[in-house]
């Protein structure tokens, strides 16, 4: 059930600006126990929602990875989103849509609003924090923003930094938006044709070139017009413009881009050192979005961290698809930890 | 020197449509020999020109390569292009530039236009005729329409086939400009800020994300706002925005697209077969817009076609950068040929 949080006062953000006021979205599965240690959170990606169950439908549920008859088990929509925490869609102090006027976040910022929740739902302990894409930006943040709160940290598909490849991809997306001249009418529907593309380019970064061309097979026909990758990216951008918005999808995309653990904390080594969790890196082979050197990175620098490959043929996309796979992974790396 | 062709009457297209005139820009370097037996055909990629000397400065000149003091070497600018052959800013039969309006052109197109230069030049057989990413496309299309005039094909970072991964990046970058609905507006400017956020997405797919981190590696500051990448695809935007025109790049990826060498030819392996010349088929390890699976396939079904790879950390774009890795490969392949 979506449930809602307004913390007191005003919600001062990394950057020295504030929102006068935020509202924190959230979804709780199952029941916190007496000893308040079977807390899982799951931090979501760039454009899901607190309704992990449904998203991560093969991860969350009785019986699953994560199971809500055990486990109490918590997701936030992130600050910036649009689906019931504050974004650039809600209304600032004078009772205007804030549109193009959001002020950059970041993923410190989004933290602060789950750390926020946290203290709200009376859990002093997170047994596991996990998540993919920049799911994992938040939980890496978050382990070292309060390293003696989570027990074990399990990043999926990430990184400790946005990199120049996922900065170059974000900024021609912006492009995109940027390029639709409506996205300066401040309108709920404003940029919405550049959001379509900018989709459509983020996507394939999700795949890879095997992937892509499995899923969408060449059409048999002689005639190229009717390739169905085209009318796929079309629907992808579409399906996406029927949920979400360009304003937050503009922030989020710089809020991803401004992901480094090591800024203002003399560097990513040193950050990374201060994680307490026990930790498992789970990075996907055939990943073009965070490839190995994204994945390394953590592993060397997290006091014992464990590097565990996934394999799949869906690239990025892999952590919202292969749940036999991720299942078993990180069942084991819980096992020798103590169960989950 | 920037040489003129305009030949007779009007210009039929695979569509059936027609172009009542076309002309196609060309360069030449050095000179036929009396055998007329020294010829290099080179066709460029998607927003280069006919100046090949000039864009591919490493592989032609003077002790290169591709030799102007020994071959005739020819590069012609492809229809639908921007460098004084036909294309969406030229004019129809009724004075008023194309623009939009400017009919689809496919691969083959582009390799008639070249036939009817090779005949305006008189020349009978190519010695070797090469290119790369949709150079490629153009010099195997050739091999399958005049096998008997190729002697020598040298296909680089390409395929025979535009696939669904290709044609899914080329639909996202269309989205883009269509976004931009200045497109729309039919002026020399129309649908620049959309090509140029088309152009940052292209970058990527011709590099890696290696290639990438390595080329523009992360601000050392602490300021997230001052990440080169982002910068960096600006700048590549507007670099083609000043070169290039949203309607010549918009055919000109639809062409793209139109690449299947079997098509209207009973498939793929069937077309590939009636390839008479020598063949030399130059994969990039590194490449992610045309991954390995494109370069076998060629390989498999061209008679006697050999398969090089070379290493590059820099992606697709290697075939624009290791000009010593590619000149040894192709020096290696014609002297067992016959020599260069």
């Amino acid at each position: 059930m979506l449930q809602k949080l307004k913390p007191e006062g005003p919600f001062f953000l990394e950057s020295g600006k504030q929102l006068p006021e935020i509202e924190i979205a959230f979804h709780t599965y199952g029941k916190l126990n007496p000893e308040r240690d079977n807390v899982i959170w799951i931090c979501h990606a760039l454009t899901a929602d607190a309704d992990v169950a449904n998203w991560w439908s093969g991860m969350v549920g009785e019986g699953k990875c994560f199971d809500w008859d055990k486990h109490f088990i918590v997701c936030a929509n992130i600050l910036g989103s649009c689906y019931g925490t504050t974004g650039p869609l809600s209304k600032d102090e004078n009772g205007d849509v804030y549109y193009g006027h959001f002020p950059d976040v970041t993923i410190r910022d989004m933290v602060k609003a789950h750390i926020a929740l946290r203290k709200h739902l009376g859990i002093s302990k997170i047994k596991v924090l996990t998540g993919g894409s920049i799911g994992s930006f938040q939980a890496v943040e978050w382990a070292i923003m309060e390293p003696e709160v989570i027990k074990h940290l399990i990043m999926i598909a990430g990184g400790a930094k946005a990199t120049s490849w996922t900065a170059g991809l974000n900024e021609a997306q912006r492009m995109a938006i940027r390029a639709d001249k409506s996205f300066f009418d401040l309108t709920p529907d404003g940029g919405k044709e550049g959001m379509k593309a900018a989709r459509a380019m983020a996507l394939l970064s999700y795949r890879n070139a095997v992937a892509y061309n499995k899923t969408q097979p060449l059409d048999p026909s002689d005639d190229y017009r009717k390739l169905k990758a085209i009318t796929y990216q079309q629907y992808q951008g579409e399906k996406l413009a029927r949920r979400f918005n360009a304003y937050a999808y503009y922030v989020l995309t710089k809020a991803f881009d401004s992901h480094h653990v090591g800024r203002k904390r003399g560097g990513l080594q040193k950050a990374l050192s201060a994680v307490m969790a026990r930790t498992l890196v789970v990075g996907i082979d055939s990943d073009i979005l965070f490839p190995k050197e994204d994945q390394e990175l953590i592993r060397k620098f997290i006091p014992g961290a464990r590097l565990q490959w996934m394999h799949s043929e869906y690239g990025h996309d892999g952590f919202l698809l292969e749940y036999a796979s991720l299942t078993k992974i990180i069942r084991n790396f819980m096992e020798e930890g103590g169960g989950l």
